[in-house]
């Protein structure tokens, strides 16, 4: 298969894990292998509620044996799931536009500050991810020096959790103010604070909550925008909130979201306030062939269901707090673990070198990834160097299942 | 539903129709209203198999019921998959890279270029549409003037079909060659040739078969690709070959594709010669969460199987014949009628005015479509002066559905 694969899509592909997982088939938290083996699936928060939900798959399967047309048509069920979609939001988003990635998402709202701002200045942190698309790729430092960020880019470094918790916030709105003088310095405008609300793929970094309000403002004062990046942290995962930002008390400009919103389907999008929306929809019209279909918002609806019905949030919050509990006890057998962080079911869990020096190990993460992985759990690690186990699971995880994880961790540490 | 809809979505979204249309089910041509009212879908190549096709919604049920995850874990489906797509194009296009959406495949293909070519100089033509990215908007000029085209960006005017068909391809590859001279006197490498093999959005220029190879030569020997947008072309619509290009005999670098892959299922790619395909894949790796997911590969699979089982690339060339035959007829009976042209089931109508100048005149055109709505016959326009009936029916489309088609043109054009 590793031959064929690299024959048929050729090699920018990448596979997780020194020995690849054959997956056949899902079921809530499980994955399970062409062998009949299940993994413990602690990394997928696309499959938000679940892997194979009934409810969701019922609801593709019903929509599509109905109607799946575009929204050049009037069509109920895109009101329906924006209006329920922009419920759980601040009113002041009072738009909802669809697509079908995250990259999509973050890509339109590029767009949309550009023509509200006037500008193109952006600032990210030093190892965002924000999507794939050429626009994008400049702005997504994490895939790799041979990838150019753009001359309109700025980064920061991500917020330090090391400082003091009253510390954050300030220092992260310097290094904010510090990136906005050097655009302005080149002449570029800023357009927008673009970061993900819990910093996901610079380490997953989450508290004190509302630090993040004093680099928005210092944004807003230079005239620039605030995008929320919402694709990862979204839609419940944190517990705390249904989205990172309201974790922080801020109302974002624009909000982008994506991954778990379909369970598996693409469905993505963009809340944006209307009065920053004006300058585009006066431009420029906007069709996504496939963005907002009625299957697509089925399943948007679906997932909103089962989040809801099932109260995926509570669960969230709680076995979250129970899985970074029994995590810091393990932190204290094991002097490899710095850190243990996050909110809800979105958890960082750094290693550092055991010498004085507590360097970052992002060698010791892959290992104990790949070792878990042996061990029937599938966790990924993220940041900066690679060292932060990045540990995702459907928020359908119970505590039985934070149980598992840690006990591979733990064996994976001693090994 | 007018005003939630502007409410809740904002400006950029536009509907089709004077009096839009609100649909509730579709089948095989057929798409219902709210009111129960049939219409003949001749517009929607996505439904290509027809709407709700039975075999595409039992393999996407039964996969979403089974997995759904991602590339970065094995699965047999897209491999499967990328071996019958690439099977049906010319052994050279060895790599498929699956994404969403035709504008995710088109930023994908102008990545990939500038990594071999190291320019980004582009060739388009005066009035393509090619998707709806930051990078995309800046080389669709149908977008409207208020969209600026990127500064690396050169148009031609699309082929002439009034010239005499052995002048086609010369004349329009003499404007490719301008256009790549000014690409090189203003420093800009030349990337790529970029065009639509059936020119939809121009208007539908689909002969002599064969033209497009001149054009090709020209970029080539200026360094640059050649990119075929097949997402409005592709996948057997003209009837005498499953990809436009193939018609024009040219084997292009780069393959786009989307809309009809999946029925409406999200599910789009590029293939890629694998030796332009090396700087990309060397530099960069490639991530699309939801891109070529095993629920998406299902429903191309279905798609591909249903081409193949029930002859509609035959049946496109036969009831497409017999569309234009009786459309020819009826352009002897009107005047407004100056050309019918087309290939397989892909079919435009250009309108002139009758006085003598014989100029490009849209708003007859907009009358006649929503004309034809009223009368139950869903087609739209296209064009640098939106004055060609673009019809452009699901590949399940009959002769007896031809001739309502005919019949309601006929009434409008009298009306």
């Amino acid at each position: 298969m590793l031959a064929r694969r690299a024959r048929l899509l050729g090699p920018a592909y990448r596979l997780f894990y020194q020995e690849p997982l054959h997956l056949v088939r899902g079921e809530g938290v499980w994955l399970v292998d062409a062998h009949g083996r299940r993994y413990l699936d602690a990394y997928n928060n696309v499959a938000a509620v679940g892997h194979c939900h009934p409810h969701v798959v019922a609801a593709i399967a019903r929509q599509a044996a109905t109607l799946n047309t575009h929204t050049r048509y009037l069509h109920d069920g895109i009101l329906d799931y924006a209006e329920r979609l922009l419920g759980t939001m601040p009113a002041a988003l009072g738009h909802l536009m669809l697509t079908c990635t995250g990259s999509e998402a973050n890509d339109l709202a590029l767009r949309i500050a550009a023509a509200h701002t006037g500008g193109n200045g952006l600032v990210i942190t030093r190892f965002a991810y924000h999507g794939v698309t050429a626009a994008l790729a400049e702005a997504s430092p994490s895939l790799g020096t041979q990838v150019r960020l753009g001359s309109h880019v700025r980064t920061v470094p991500a917020p330090d959790p090391r400082l003091p918790p009253e510390q954050v916030g300030p220092a992260f709105a310097r290094r904010v103010r510090a990136a906005i003088a050097e655009l302005q310095a080149s002449g570029l405008r800023p357009a927008a604070l673009l970061v993900d609300t819990v910093f996901s793929s610079d380490g997953i970094l989450t508290d004190p909550p509302g630090f993040l309000a004093e680099a928005v403002d210092a944004m807003r004062a230079a005239g620039g925008l605030f995008i929320a990046d919402e694709v990862q942290p979204g839609l419940g995962r944190t517990g705390e909130a249904m989205w990172g930002f309201l974790r922080h008390g801020v109302v974002p400009d624009l909000v982008t979201m994506g991954k778990p919103m379909g369970n598996g389907h693409p469905l993505a999008g963009v809340a944006v306030r209307p009065e920053v929306m004006a300058a585009f929809g006066s431009q420029c019209r906007y069709f996504n062939t496939f963005g907002g279909n009625p299957v697509a918002v089925a399943a948007g609806m679906a997932v909103l269901d089962v989040i809801e019905g099932e109260g995926l949030m509570a669960n969230a919050l709680r076995v979250g707090a129970y899985l970074r509990a029994r995590l810091d006890d393990l932190a204290r057998l094991h002097p490899a673990i710095g850190d243990v962080r996050g909110a809800g079911l979105f958890t960082g869990v750094e290693l550092l070198g055991t010498d004085a020096a507590r360097a970052p190990d992002g060698a010791a993460a892959a290992r104990v990834v790949n070792a878990m992985r042996r061990r029937g759990v599938l966790v990924s690690s993220a940041g900066e160097h690679g060292n932060v186990l990045k540990i995702r699971p459907p928020l359908v995880f119970g505590e039985a299942h934070a149980d598992l994880l840690v006990e591979a961790l733990a064996a994976a540490l001693e090994a």
